[in-house]
């Protein structure tokens, strides 16, 4: 059976919404009053900011997606589910990473959210191509998708650094994001 | 008198956004760094895994049936809500669920929910047949709701099952979660 | 200026998602498992159900009356805001008076913020009708709101009561509350 | 390429009800049950009540911006989510300042976050502006958006008055929020 659209986007706007607010939530407002008192919350917003990012990017894409959309199936509600339930845990990782610096477990784990995202995300399209058809408007808006699966290898790079030097694997987090801020011709 | 569908799509859309994402708030960062620090909240973890498999196939099936729906008025707004209600109270049992692991009280009230849940659709379904009629497209979509009462019966027996081996409970939980995948024809 | 009111809706019904559904983050998840555990709850669950079926109220007589609504202009997108607002604080309220039982100062608190809801409600009206005329199809729909009115009167008694006896004033909420279950005719 | 408004319009909806809601989990319950347990929320409320009509002024104007709108493209999504972001953020500088009263730096980062949200709104209409043409609807919208340039220059103010006394710096903050209820003829 085939469904609107609509509520995908409206459900999928919802969650997108909830989680990119909800990690402001980790900014525990200080009991001190001093400029002094900010300063241990200084990578936890350098964190939120990093993951506003990423959420901010993900709906942007899913908003490009959609846009080329006709009708969803029950496979696809069901992969979009499986991408907001990657990106419901990013709130998780983010506060880990930002209570902890630049410590080897958590931004592992940032990484395999990262990761996880990026391949939910890549089911996602590859359900809606299957729907649509290979000729289809969607098929085409993907292409070959050399950004998507590019990002995933530097995610597992940034993933296997971990154990080298979780600086770099943030380095290279940061840099994902800002290759999807370069505007696609 | 008869209202349009959209609000009532767009306000269950917004209560399930939320519901299905501050389970994750349950999620507590450790205040560790290590790999250790993890692991007390794997059973979390999984609780929120199943809760938001269940939250999904509500939305799921709410998407399909509102489909199907033309128009609604003052009781489906309260057969609706009714539905709500119990989903909200999904994060709360997930949490205690998840925080005593399989014993009795948490394990019962997890299943007192879901059955209450699964009622709670049920009336939402009937009141809806009674507005639209016997013959409507709404009434044929639900047809005898097999699946929709036989979980509902799967339920009761978890539930009485919390006494001899709350174990056996999680496991009816997870089987009926993993039936609702199974696309119907 | 005439806006649609396609958002006012939208953010109304996102708003009053939200109010809806952290109410249930005041039921703390016990630290124990057995049954004694959940008794100290029975209130905060009690509180929680009383606060549901207000704030499901309020969404309910919002739809009915956005329904008959063409357009809106700034001074109503500010009438709407200042009855969210004071939807806002029902959840305070609500756990607060869960927390202390019946005793007077909660009481009166709930008392307060339901009869400003009221009030909001009803200026919400006057700027509706004032923008649509008095023979408008908004006008009609209100007609002299004896219910509206009413309940704003036995809010009044009731937060007096509270001086007297607070259970007097809960009962009184919960007519009130039951009151508007009735459908009009 | 160009991209439809509405999820657009809906995704900041949702943001925005979220940011307005969240501030109220500030207004932590008492423990206690009388009159004076709620005196030390005082100016916790006050500044949820601040930020409350800030934010409703920036949705409002949203709203009248987005009416004008057309279409959007993705430097238009990200002006818009620059601009959610530092709306994110009055949630922490509203319990900050709510909390230590009238003190230098809560009432200093509270004008940045003002400031930087003038800012950003600036930009999203420049963009806007630039995406639609200089003589379209939404370049007469905005004018020369004297009222916007004025409300930076007077957070700039309220801000350099915090080294004198924070209590002008509210007052100011006060004054500018309520010059956006004037409605422009």
């Amino acid at each position: 059976m085939a469904l609107g659209k609509g509520r995908l986007e409206a459900f999928s706007d919802g969650v997108i919404a909830i989680i990119i607010t909800i990690m402001v939530l980790e900014l525990k407002v200080p009991h001190g009053e001093s400029l002094e008192d900010l300063k241990p919350l200084i990578p936890v917003f350098l964190s939120y900011l990093l993951s506003f990012v990423y959420v901010g990017i993900y709906w942007n894409n899913h908003h490009h997606t959609m846009q080329a959309v006709r009708s969803v199936n029950g496979k696809i509600l069901w992969a979009n589910l499986h991408l907001l339930f990657w990106l419901s845990l990013i709130p998780f990782v983010t506060s880990w990473m930002g209570e902890n610096h630049l410590t080897q477990w958590p931004v592992f784990f940032y990484g395999i959210v990262l990761i996880m995202n990026g391949i939910a995300y890549r089911i996602l399209a590859l359900t809606l191509i299957k729907h649509h058809g290979e000729n289809s408007l969607i098929a085409q808006a993907f292409g070959n998708d050399f950004k998507g699966k590019i990002s995933v290898v530097l995610y597992a790079v940034a993933i296997l650094c971990t154990w080298l030097n979780p600086t770099i694997s943030v380095v290279i987090y940061v840099m994902v994001a800002g290759s999807w801020f370069i505007p696609d011709k």
